[in-house]
């Protein structure tokens, strides 16, 4: 592959015999700009997560199960060899570099990208094998990398309080007595979710979220926050022109020599600090590496925020019941529909919506056999028609001014196998059971994966991820600190307010798969009293029916049955008022009846 | 308290502003020998967890919910405050520290005790506050200790390859090829439980735990075993005499400056490493704290220690069929029972069963609102009849040459309340539940913790401790690594040849308490194949009728009720031949008609 030969001459010019590609940015994104998919341009795997290693005579890609079978197809032929995460015998980047180089050797990265407690703990481990870590200034990907996509310069804006719930000055406050109460000087981010969230500003930098690529330094008089200047609409100025000062984007790195004074304390979150910050700040400042308190308050979503939450629900399942009633619609009527065309047509419904800003992450519209991939992507290449008989699943969300979204929903198009009943059966009774739960305050989302998985156990079968994540309000779709996850040490508590997923699968190669995904706001089921804490529970948010088409009623409880019908009726009672009298009357009709 | 005025004074004279009462020895043992029950001492109380401080003018005790009854009763006029471990709004030990010492304070605490991690955890806090710890090699509590029970100097006698299945040789070579796997000169050993495994040898200096005091430390070509020269058994020098040199125990903190070259890298447990060991070993070798392998090796019982485990298993149910036959026939015939007297019969029917050696733990013998207290022990003081109507709950097991054993019986006396029988119903759904679980390789005990609470959470209830802990084969009841427990971070995956309990319970303060406990061996229940991971499951062991007059079968799902009719039939079976005819009669009466 040219792009690898290329790279390894720089690499022997550079005195590096190993080069590390992490897949993420200096902000340690989710979604990257396209200036920062350095991983992409040089592997040829698209996929979100996956990290590759580059020496001179092989090298490796490693990424986790819901990318499997695209990294396979997408590497074949690069040579790079595909290591599956969380597979047994897997092995890890810092013993595949200590089995794979000579001691002496030097592995080289970018010091903007890798985090100083990681760079740490992989220095430390290679200095076992005389291996050591060289960290650089310049990307070398970057001098190769002709037609490099322009550094995102997208539009800023203000979210107004009626959709925060909180201004962007109390959450300065809250910042400022996080730093006063660790004696610091100042706190650094550069998660742009979370400066995002701090100056209730967005913009659209990056696909799906809507962030704008900047650092902050909040210290106790002033806010810097350093992105592109010719960015900021009038209208930003006006809102938060008093609180924050705009610099240029690379001003940061110079302002974390001149700005502190020597050895002032200058907290930042650990998932944050990279090599070079730390780096830069050393010559005055110190870094204290802490846990930054935004992810937990962010995650306890005010009034106003859930109020959003559940309206921008609302809209969304009236997109949903458009984009679904036209699938059947047309199918009947003979048109051919293929997956590209239903994602293309999902994403068209939502964003006329009112206050749409267009899809929460790239939607999965998987017909048949592509539905087993977990995270696939429908392409023209890839694209199938749509048709009888088999399972279409429909992964999808949006970004609203007042919320976010993420729902699945699987269906058949004709008549489904008995088999294919009993597998959805199963996963929905565990959609329900973990729906249903109410459990102790102190419980975290690890101890309720089990309930999801339960059904599923009890055949011998499985689902490879995790159970559910944190819904950001008009922010990423997958946001922390809570998760529904065997993944997690622990996780922390499920608390009232917060916004999580719940979304149960089952996935057989080469034939089907199935998911289904709602989001659901915690909730008090019964308040604490002096002889016991409170219990929680969860309040569903999403609004579109389950495929009865698909539910072996036998092999539910009663509980589960109930729950489900009383599920639908309520998707038309909930939506019936934003709907045309023809939507209406589909949706009654599927209810019962579906194609 | 007398106590406490004499240990302040020499508190003063040593120029210690606080001194710290952990609750184990320098084993960190969990049951300890009298010799070393300083806190127990100090304070009067007597549970077996529980750590004390002793400031100037204040003191402290904190304790888990087990003990929060009986520790108020017990430090009842002693001026020592009791911090409830878990509820909201406690204190911990450092910020109590800190919040009551001014700077410039010293806190001082017996080396031999305290771990080298946990020290310098406590020191990075305490020093933020001005405060310093100070190590002393004296344990001040001694100087005021008339009467000080002796040094323990039970027999050592080995337990044969027909029980452990695995030699001394064996196991000490797998120490040494984890030596050599971590290039170390020698592997030091302090917990009696490990040493007891690798040497196959026994001993009685603790209560209910067949364990002897002793170090051990393993290098390639020798091993050296500081304990009473005087408690070798003949049988013990014959059959391991090739294998181990004996040493006298206080020889061992010597040895630790002669025994290794310089700059020898010396193992240990990161959990056993305590600042004495530390010490002495700076002077010529470095310590290296790791992860013992010897907890999860010990934990993946081989095909003997198994075949033990199920045999003593039979013979401890034979124990409970002639210690519940001799309770109702009692009390049937007008015979006071108490609580007390009951303790005692149980202990003294499993004594006579063949290869017994004691009771595994303190036997829990609870009427009543007794029961509600988590670890009630019955005191002459305490006592209280058994009679109608109300709840009895037993939680015993016994020490075997071939098993250990722990079960919990809770049965009625009378006539219970449907409130009763609703509750003892729901923590069966919970037992049933988990012990009918099947799950994915590499699930662990945490996950599953929540399928035994789940019957309960549906109520709105639950219990507060654990639901599940390790048994040891002759060795501890309480048994690392695995746990089935939302306290722990993780814990390891459950795997194939693990034995643990199963336990929930419920309990109302001032009424009653439930808990029902099997011991389960872990099984695979369906190998793993191409396509996917083995899955496992749980085998019982304990063989004792859940008593049928607390069932409300309209509670249970079928599988549910089928589980116990079919547990308690199987109880008869197994149990059959080895009692005579009158008890047989008792049993088959008493799993369908119970007094």
């Amino acid at each position: 592959m040219n792009r690898l030969v290329e790279l390894r001459k720089i690499m022997a010019g550079n005195g590096f015999d190993a080069w590390l590609v992490p897949s993420t940015d200096p902000h340690q994104s989710e979604y990257l700009p396209d200036y920062w998919k350095r991983r992409a341009f040089l592997t040829g795997f698209s996929g979100s997560a996956g990290d590759a290693v580059i020496l001179m005579d092989k090298a490796g890609l490693w990424t986790d199960s819901r990318y499997f079978i695209q990294a396979e197809t997408e590497l074949e032929g690069t040579g790079i060899e595909l290591h599956r995460l969380m597979t047994p015998g897997v092995i890890s980047i810092s013993d595949y570099l200590l089995a794979n180089l000579k001691p002496g050797s030097v592995v080289g990265f970018d010091s903007e990208i890798m985090l100083e407690d990681a760079c740490s703990e992989l220095g430390a481990t290679l200095l076992k094998g005389g291996i050591s870590l060289k960290p650089s200034r310049e990307n070398i990907i970057d001098s190769i990398w002709e037609g490099r996509p322009d550094f995102p310069d997208s539009t800023i804006f203000p979210l107004g309080i009626e959709f925060t719930g909180e201004s962007a000055e109390a959450r300065l406050t809250k910042i400022r007595g996080f730093i006063a109460q660790n004696n610091a000087s100042a706190m650094i981010f550069a998660g742009l979710d979370e400066i995002a969230w701090i100056t209730n500003l967005r913009g659209s930098d990056i696909d799906y979220n809507p962030f704008f690529i900047s650092y902050l330094i909040v210290t106790p008089d002033n806010a810097f926050l350093y992105t592109g200047i010719n960015k900021v609409s009038e209208e930003t100025w006006k809102t938060v022109g008093n609180l924050v000062e705009f610099q240029p984007y690379y001003q940061f790195y110079e302002d974390l020599e001149s700005l502190f004074e020597k050895n002032a304390k200058v907290l930042m979150d650990r998932n944050f600090l990279t090599v070079r910050i730390s780096g830069h700040l050393k010559n005055n400042a110190r870094a204290i590496a802490v846990d930054s308190p935004v992810p937990l308050w962010r995650s306890l979503k005010n009034e106003t925020e859930l109020e959003g939450m559940r309206k921008s629900h609302v809209r969304d399942g009236v997109a949903l019941v458009r984009f679904f009633k036209w699938l059947y619609e047309s199918l009947e009527n003979g048109v051919r529909i293929t997956e590209y065309e239903a994602s293309n047509k999902i994403d068209e419904f939502r964003s006329q919506m009112p206050l749409s800003h267009g899809p929460s992450f790239e939607t999965i519209s998987a017909f048949g056999p592509h539905g087993a991939i977990v995270h696939y992507t429908s392409t023209p290449e890839t694209d199938v028609d749509i048709k009888k008989d088999g399972i279409f699943l429909l992964d999808s969300g949006g970004q609203y001014s007042d919320g976010t979204t993420d729902i699945t929903r699987t269906v058949v198009i004709g008549t489904p196998t008995s088999h294919e009943k009993t597998m959805f059966t199963a996963v929905l009774a565990g959609h329900i059971d973990l729906a249903r739960a109410v459990f102790p305050e102190g419980t975290s989302g690890k101890q309720l994966d089990t309930l999801a998985r339960k059904p599923l156990w009890d055949m011998g079968l499985n689902y490879g991820h995790g159970t559910g994540h944190g819904v950001g309000m008009f922010s990423g779709v997958h946001e922390g600190p809570q998760a529904i996850s065997f993944y997690r040490c622990r996780g922390v508590a499920m608390q009232k307010g917060m916004i999580t997923t719940n979304e149960p699968g089952y996935y057989e190669p080469g034939k089907f798969g199935i998911r289904i995904e709602n989001v659901y706001e915690t909730v008090v089921n019964r308040p604490a009293d002096e002889k016991a804490s409170a219990f929680l529970g969860f309040k569903n948010l999403t609004w579109f029916p389950i495929d009865n088409k698909l539910i072996d009623y036998s092999l539910l409880s009663e509980v589960q049955a109930d729950w489900v019908k009383q599920y639908n009726r309520q998707c038309v009672e909930i939506l019936k008022d934003h709907l045309s009298e023809d939507e209406l009357k589909w949706l009654e009709n599927y209810i019962v009846n579906v194609l």
